[in-house]
């Protein structure tokens, strides 16, 4: 039967490949890339020079192809989603038809970790329900863009023996500070940040993490949010995509009890 | 100045360790390797096996040192734990004191990564802040337990578009299923799940993540409860320690609009 890895890169810094990671790559006959856009051909590089950095296996191809863009448009967003993973599905079938024997192994590289805000793994799930192709698959983590924020700032994700809620910047203003006193927000077009009104607030925010264009910027909300809104702004402008990341927090260890 | 580097290096396998680790593995001078108790011996164990396996630094040294054990008939909680941070703090203190040079460079192998769960980032920065020693902190990251769960069970974390929620077991009835359909519960020592009666949830659990000795169960929380109660006794009966974690999920995918 056929193999999909699905295995974790981190987040650019070619250095996040996990030696299990390598090792899957290695085992892998076809890596599939995809590419469009600035932001996919920037992830596309990394992609490719993780590949030529890593990989050792005799007559490994990759094939790299076209992702469609999801209909933004559409009004319902559930229904524009279902529809853009239906045209990935689509795609994901014919590629494994046509360039993997019957035995043979592919794999994607999916930028920080498989489980988190990433469709690979619900995808491949949808190919397989759909029958036309039998294939297993294995997934292998990487470091998440979480960690890397961390690890930039040198910081706990957690107060002691206290929850964090990871959430979208749609849903911020829900979570924190009412529910969650550190929320992780990943996904956040529109700057969800800047709506928090609460002077003890404090912010870690980083952008383009691992890779060499990293930005890093903490403290309290209220003295910092106009100079990420501004670095963000900037930065976003100068590369033509973002990919941002930031820990809202409020409290300290142990004031619990 | 001196340096110190904490290091993730995942949850038990060493090829969870990433090519960044392996590289700052290699530049200590000094592994510090903590050392008690059932539990802490296995995990020592699992921290020789990654230095004898990855460290290429002529005359690296490995230091094993003993770590006191939280005070858990202290009523306070809080108290319990600060005292015992405050102890760890003594030991690092004088451990960068006699075995590192003034700009000698330490390391701590920290299981999963410092980010999670963990108390080395915030215990150096109390031992930093006490002014005996001067010292940089340096944190790489590492495979933490939820990833390896995930992709053991080869799910998503996430629903899609939807919060996720870190917790611990004596915080599992405030938030699941009212306040998140997805809760990752960590440092469960009191089984929280069985406490859950809800027809419609599900659970993904594992013990001892990325070892041999890796266990798994997943499916309707009503019906793989009893399993997993039982398997986790034996399992703990039978190594002397237990380390596990489990999502517990309702709802689904677009099931919010």
């Amino acid at each position: 039967m056929r193999k999909i890895l699905v295995i974790g890169i981190g987040t650019g810094n070619p250095e996040h490949m996990t030696v299990q990671a390598i090792n899957a790559l290695n085992r892998a006959d076809v890596i599939f890339i995809p590419t469009k856009g600035a932001q996919k051909s920037d992830l596309a590089e990394i992609r490719r020079e993780i590949v030529g950095r890593y990989s050792t296996r005799p007559g490994q191809r990759s094939i790299e192809f076209s992702l469609p863009k999801r209909n933004a448009a559409d009004p319902s967003y559930v229904r524009g989603v279902d529809d853009w993973h239906a045209a990935i599905s689509a795609i994901y079938s014919r590629l494994f038809a046509e360039e993997l024997q019957a035995d043979g192994t592919g794999a994607f590289l999916v930028w920080g970790d498989p489980m988190l805000y990433d469709s690979t793994i619900r995808i491949l799930e949808r190919v397989r329900l759909a029958g036309d192709i039998a294939f297993e698959i294995e997934v292998f983590p990487g470091i998440t863009s979480i960690q890397a924020l961390c690890a930039t700032h040198r910081i706990p994700l957690n107060l002691v023996g206290k929850p964090v809620e990871i959430t979208t910047g749609r849903r911020l203003v829900e979570t924190f500070p009412a529910r969650s006193e550190s929320a992780i927000v990943m996904l956040d077009g529109e700057q969800a940040f800047a709506k928090i009104d609460d002077p003890e607030a404090e912010i870690f925010w980083g952008a383009y993490l691992g890779t060499p264009d990293e930005i890093a910027i903490s403290g309290r909300l209220k003295d910092v949010a106009d100079e990420i809104l501004r670095k963000r702004a900037e930065a976003r402008a100068r590369h033509g995509w973002i990919m941002d990341i930031y820990l809202m927090r409020k409290g300290a260890d142990f004031d619990d009890e």
